[in-house]
């Protein structure tokens, strides 16, 4: 009942240059050609011209991540790890206020209770892992690992819910699955070992339990807005689409700018009356590399203007002075740190720190000193502005506020960009080919669900960037989403389905996805 | 490198009680008569008596734990899993302020690489779990689920420090392993698939690495005094014990009165110069049931005094009363919870929560609403105190700061007055069949520490309660401790080895372990 959604969004700013320009169109574009510069720091592609050795060099240059001699397999290095803790932290007390508890179940999953349920397993056969021997002993049977814990949770479950008293039962657990994919592998988004959070709830009615799909969804919308300045759309899944076996499947949908692909960033699941239902999620990382609230360190103060000619007095000011800001920014809880290594250029020290996502520096120099102020220069767009050093602690939490804010509107100005509505046929593929996501009038049936997805798919894949591996798809029913467009609102029994021509029920948002 | 510990103390309290009482001994007993009634609550036997079955009796109906269907494996339940994150939360902050980073690596090992250090891992060999097979296909190789990280990690650790600038490289993870024992298993003892931390740093300095030793071995022993209240003896490895391959090896050992046997609480390596060392514990649930720091509620707060002839006025007043209470003590921060369900009698209610490890039950009546006070109730030896409803927050606070440190002080009682110091080997045997730790003289060689192990293994069985099934063994020497006995103080050259006879280096502590 739970879905794999070992996937997580990669938030990014698309980068268009009108030839003809106004004021304000130079003042976006240096904007974004700072933004583009510091996404480029240490990196030797452009993410447009070749996506996944960009992806790659991101996540191994800025040590979030390093390869494995198992195959499927990666090393989440502190960085990245970091966000996995934040991610942690924020939904774990969340859901505990929510009287959800933690606990942990057994990795290992008997043949007999794995196959309980066929139909669940069904879809998970294939990529079951099995220990067979111990030392060089042969098990007495195959032992599975665990691909998701229904199977292992659930006859616990029946042993626990003697009576209406013992609901809701709701219980949640932090662990790593395997699912040995023969797919192409991908750092973060498809491995064979990934860390998730699996919820699963039993609830006496049917409405306590909508109840709790929505409130865990909207905890999954926040870790994704709020925490990491991801923008999603909110929605529930087609009946094609949604988890086997369960009444409804809400979603949250995230969008990859650069090859115009979707990606399912988390679901919740109702699985029907008096039963069970569950929540899972996977954010391994998800705003690589830069994100605030949960960076890993939010300020870097970098010392400059040190030369062979400086005393050494005056060097020693200029580094009090670093740790004494660092000092007073860690005393109102921002994580800042000083960079004072000496046997490199401030250059490099802004490269190394920009390549790792830190949102904020601070500069100072000898005559910063002598100003009593430090020179902030904002990672997400290379905008610079002194700060007096008496107003450090109040301007510094407002600027990262501010950054994280402007992150994510950016990033949710260019998801809305690439929404479009589309109202006939015609305009559909051209449209998707675009990268777009289409919002489109539809009649919610499974037969025209799958033609949509066959009269989709590509047949001109020079669009497609080399890097992309991926077979030439069509487009799948991404969600249905809670907010229906306004305009033009859809008119019961008057407007069609894009697709068949009957009477359109909802919008469905459709695209190309991971 | 790293020593398996899935072990933990239980920490207990011992009774004897005199013939001829003074009124000082009758206090004493009556506090004694109270902790055994509240270990007995629910359990159908006596610890003393059959201590396996008490022992499997307080896992499962405190609903700490509960069996599973594949052997070794259990459910680590919300009252024992929240423990576990306490000891994360207080060790992670710790380690996080000593500069250490939190990283994961994949659980699954090639062989080859599981192999290359042959010495290192002769030790686990028999005990690795292989995946052979994924879904219905057999792997080209076998891979092997980490029993610990050493081989996982080194060949990173080679690759990610290229000069002196790149240390001190200290890296952790929480993570589980797996080491498939052929032994019985015993819930939280000795499982198949176990939750720990396991940090591995590098140095440049053997100064600064000893440093960092000691520094981790302090936590560890924070972790388990401080925070739940089970004393441990700090002291370093005879060179037999140490970590094969290691410089030297410091260790905390518990001591389960009980059965009188030892219990190796943690410990934490020097591997030598210039290169890596690593620290390790798993700690699934130390301190059964009771632990007031760590605890997951601290206070339960129970309406009584209401019966059929209580209007419901006045029962929606104690209720709000009791409602107002948990409010005001969870405003500054403790863990309060009322139990206001009406189809148990409150005697049940107190059986309810004690058998679950509250420090502290608060009673309210219509009596306490006339006298604005409630009457609380210590878990740890019954005492009862009314307390005006006005002094809450000072007082409460207070007592459970109280109750864990009376609580810590009884069990290190127990455990002081468990270890005796033997200046003659007639003596050493006889203490150690009453269940005692031996501390004595000692030359610290290898042949002497076989001879001690051999003469002292048991040859009178009786002694040893039936459910113990471990073969009479003989004492290990369980380390040297830090802390050597002032009184009689060893004169080097003077003082003679309580086996051989040659010159004592140091007290060595000695004693049968699980």
């Amino acid at each position: 009942m739970s879905t794999n959604s070992d996937q997580s969004a990669k938030g990014n700013v698309n980068k268009q240059v009108p030839k003809k320009q106004t004021n304000k169109q130079k003042q976006t574009k240096k904007v974004e050609a700072a933004i583009e510069g510091a996404a480029q720091i240490g990196i030797e592609v452009r993410k447009e011209a070749d996506f996944s050795t960009w992806y790659q060099q991101v996540l191994t240059r800025s040590e979030m991540l390093d390869y494995y001699d198992v195959s499927g397999c990666y090393i989440i290095r502190p960085l990245a790890y970091n966000i996995w803790q934040e991610v942690q932290n924020y939904f774990d007390a969340a859901i505990k206020e929510l009287g959800v508890e933690d606990t942990y179940f057994p990795m290992f999953v008997s043949q007999r209770v794995l196959e309980k349920e066929k139909a669940h397993i069904e879809g998970f056969a294939p990529e079951v892992a099995w220990v067979t021997k111990a030392g060089s002993s042969d098990l007495e049977e195959p032992i599975a690992i665990r691909p998701t814990s229904e199977t292992v949770m659930y006859p616990y479950f029946a042993k626990w819910i003697r009576s209406h008293r013992d609901l809701p039962l709701k219980l949640n657990q932090w662990c790593n699955v395997v699912r040995w994919e023969f797919k192409n592998p991908q750092p973060f988004l498809r491995t064979r070992e990934f860390l998730w959070q699996e919820g699963h709830t039993a609830h006496f009615s049917k409405e306590e339990a909508d109840t709790e799909v929505l409130q865990i969804l909207e905890l999954y919308r926040q870790v994704y807005e709020d925490l990491l300045a991801v923008p999603v759309i909110r929605g529930i899944k087609s009946e094609k689409e949604k988890f086997a076996g369960g009444l409804y499947t809400t979603t949250i949908e995230g969008f990859i700018p650069t090859t115009g692909r979707g990606i399912q960033a988390a679901t919740s699941h109702c699985l029907g009356q008096n039963f069970s239902k569950m929540f899972d999620i996977t954010i391994e990382d998800p705003n690589a590399p830069a994100a605030s609230n949960a960076a890993k360190m939010h300020v870097i103060v970098i010392p400059l203007g040190l030369t062979a000619k400086t005393t050494e007095e005056e060097r020693k000011k200029v580094e009090n002075k670093v740790n004494e800001v660092v000092g007073e920014l860690k005393s109102i809880g921002v994580r800042a740190k000083a960079d004072l290594r000496d046997n490199y250029t401030p250059g490099y020290k802004f490269n190394h720190w920009e390549l790792r996502g830190v949102p904020l520096r601070l500069e100072i120099g000898p005559r910063d000193l002598t100003n009593q102020q430090t020179l902030s220069v904002r990672r997400d767009n290379g905008v610079k502005e002194p700060i007096p050093l008496v107003d450090l602690k109040t301007r510094v939490p407002k600027m990262l506020d501010l950054i994280q804010k402007e992150m994510f509107e950016r990033a949710k100005k260019v998801y809305d960009e690439h929404v479009k509505i589309v109202l006939k046929w015609e305009d559909f593929v051209p449209v998707l080919d675009n990268k777009n996501f289409v919002l489109t009038p539809w009649c919610e049936e499974e037969k025209c669900e799958d033609a949509i997805k066959e009269r989709s798919a590509r047949t001109n894949t020079e669009q497609e960037p080399q890097d992309e591996k991926a077979p030439s798809m069509g487009a799948k029913s991404l969600c249905i989403p809670f907010d229906q467009p306004k305009e033009p609102a859809l008119v019961p029994g008057e407007t069609k389905c894009v697709n068949c021509g009957q009477d359109a029920k909802r919008y469905g948002l459709f695209g190309r996805s991971y």
